[in-house]
């Protein structure tokens, strides 16, 4: 058995406080930082439609310290109107208070269905009991508190050194990125016991989640709450002062949120198989992320992915409408190793079986060559199957 | 009993040539006009990945004339190198050999799988008996041998006058458009006895198709193939030369085609309602298309639909995302007449439980204003069912 996930200077906790329908079910978590000088960094949602407790984190979090995140499920609480503003902070107040902080260095996070409005007395009633639990090994309740349609929590952490002192970081989060605006959606809090200035780290979760969060797809749709939060409160002793410290911390950062991106497509609503579309010899790197975007979210690819079909025509048919200049005939596409369009046709009926046998496997890469230059990109995705839609068409029901 | 659809001067006709899987399914058809001077403007796909049909038909109908339309299913004669071509050159000589045409007044269009190969034997065996089919009756032949997921043939009529002249308008059309690039997919062929120059033809088309073809969505995928073609042999005597002639067909036209469109989103692959999405109050045409654009794509909303759950939150959630400025705080959102969001909330239980009620017919419309001005658009959508996914998961198997 592994020892519990846990961060130096970092408490955790999660309860039921009845948010969710399912009694019993833990829907309220907290995680607090021992240590008065934690600096923070975040990312946001870009939908304009943006949920409050998204609008007060944002404002709060751009001071470049915290103490506190707090998280519910079961309630978005957006397109509520000004009480979502009202609640929010009443959420934050009771921490604080708890705690001994003030209201400003707690930030907090909601997901779960939009328009309704929070149940704010049982979150209340329940804060006490919330902050009784925080332990060090706490992290564990408080990624089940935040999960909704996931089916597995996600709990991730890399350790790294810097001049000898080695650093811890573990991230938590929920969901799938840029896929739900229902589930409303995506949460990912990152604690480290390394030190590292507020813009240094906003610097470093901005690279990460470019190459993370920012590349997997479920359904193409984006949420009005989606939340990354990272804080440091450097109790290890580790400092991030020069840039080859950064580099340090960057590459742990990237691995650990790579991972983390990778779970959360592997848990998407009914994905049967994570698939990633590695696109390379673009004009640029913008014109081949544009083409792996358009591929990864293509519904016609995705209904093949989950029927095992080696239909190579709907991805050169995606690849076509991306908006990029590309010559069809040129085109060269791989299923892992194995090719299957060889300067825009097929390889043929060999190729087919072998290509299908690739598909059956859980996880696998589709390589486009579009041989126009160099630019290279990669998005995650998954494949849509008949679950997705019996989940989205019943989630409220 | 309705008599037969038919275009003076025209004939029609389709055959089974052995083209499609199942033996003796019609999968090859043919348009001819009588009339030497027949003017033609046509549409095509946007998608870079072209096939070699479109390509031909697309230059050969740039000269503003031409005397037949072949088509067939079963096989989209896309990605198939320069073979592609020689077949697509092949099937309109044959047929214009036949009719004592020159090559050039022969257009064609192909639908079905990408990537395999035309059997082009088959084709030029199946010509005689196609042009000795040649019927005025014959547009419902035409109309089953161009289909191919497509459950119902599509074949519309419309009449109006000009200057005490009626003339005929009538559009034969397969699959759905901007929809299933491995269908490749939409064909819209449109005859009138009518006369009118080539510019005012393309002028009118696309002034038709930007109301109708082009508002319409299944998946958001585009086709490879995706062809819409006008021919006007002037058999009736009736002559577009005024701006108002042009009015008084246009009205005609668009009428046709946004039949057209409704029919082709109503049998749309796995379809169980069609829904028209209206978006109003914007701050320009612009947006509340791109609105109303991503609102109709959005597979969180299509599901909601299929599921007939009144999960508006998801409707704004799409509308964030839109790239638009708006203001969650002033959208009013009515599902027909009822209304389900005031000023960016919810209306409570009774009004949901009038919309669920809304949801369960097989078309209705969703009315977004977002309060901000005085900018329109709509765009026509359907659910997104569990058959759909089945039916993409299993096309080629």
């Amino acid at each position: 058995m592994q020892p519990p996930i846990q961060c130096p200077g970092f408490l955790a906790a999660g309860v039921a406080a009845g948010i969710k329908k399912k009694e019993g079910a833990l829907d309220l978590g907290l995680i607090y930082s021992q240590e008065p000088d934690t600096t923070v960094a975040g990312m946001f949602t870009r939908n304009r439609v943006m949920a409050a407790p998204v609008v007060l984190t944002k404002a709060r979090s751009a001071t470049g310290t915290a103490r506190a995140i707090m998280a519910n499920a079961g309630c978005a609480n957006c397109c509520t109107g000004s009480q979502g503003m009202v609640h929010a902070k009443r959420m934050t107040a009771g921490v604080a208070a708890g705690l001994q902080l003030a209201e400003e260095q707690v930030l907090v996070a909601s997901t779960g269905t939009i328009g309704l409005s929070l149940p704010i007395d049982k979150v209340q009633a329940a804060l006490p009991t919330l902050m009784g639990q925080l332990r060090a090994d706490g992290f564990e309740s408080f990624s089940q508190a935040i999960m909704t349609t996931d089916t597995v929590p996600k709990l991730v952490q890399r350790r790294g050194s810097l001049e000898g002192r080695s650093f811890t970081v573990v991230a938590v989060a929920k969901g799938a990125g840029m896929i739900r605006p229902d589930l409303a959606t995506m949460f990912c809090f990152v604690c480290t016991d390394a030190a590292a200035s507020a813009d240094t780290l906003q610097t470093m979760l901005r690279a990460s989640v470019d190459k993370s969060l920012n590349r997997i797809t479920i359904d193409g749709d984006t949420s009005t709450n989606d939340t990354v939060l990272i804080m440091a409160n450097g109790v290890s002793g580790a400092r991030i002062r020069t840039a080859e410290h950064q580099r340090v911390f960057q590459a742990v950062l990237d691995d650990l949120l790579m991972e983390v991106a990778r779970r959360l497509v592997k848990d998407g609503e009914g994905v049967t198989k994570v698939v990633e579309i590695k696109v390379q010899g673009a004009a640029s790197d913008v014109d081949a992320l544009k083409v792996a975007e358009t591929v990864a979210h293509s519904p016609l690819v995705k209904t093949a992915f989950f029927g095992e079909d080696a239909n190579w025509g709907r991805i050169l048919g995606a690849a076509g409408r991306a908006g990029v200049e590309l010559d069809a005939e040129r085109i060269d596409v791989f299923f892992d190793a194995v090719q299957m369009v060889k300067a825009g046709q097929g390889c043929g009926q060999a190729a087919e079986d072998r290509v299908t046998a690739v598909m059956r496997r859980p996880e696998f890469a589709v390589t486009i060559d579009l041989h126009l230059g160099s630019g290279a990109g990669a998005m995650l995705t998954c494949d849509f199957s008949v679950d997705y839609v019996r989940i989205n068409a019943d989630y409220r029901s």
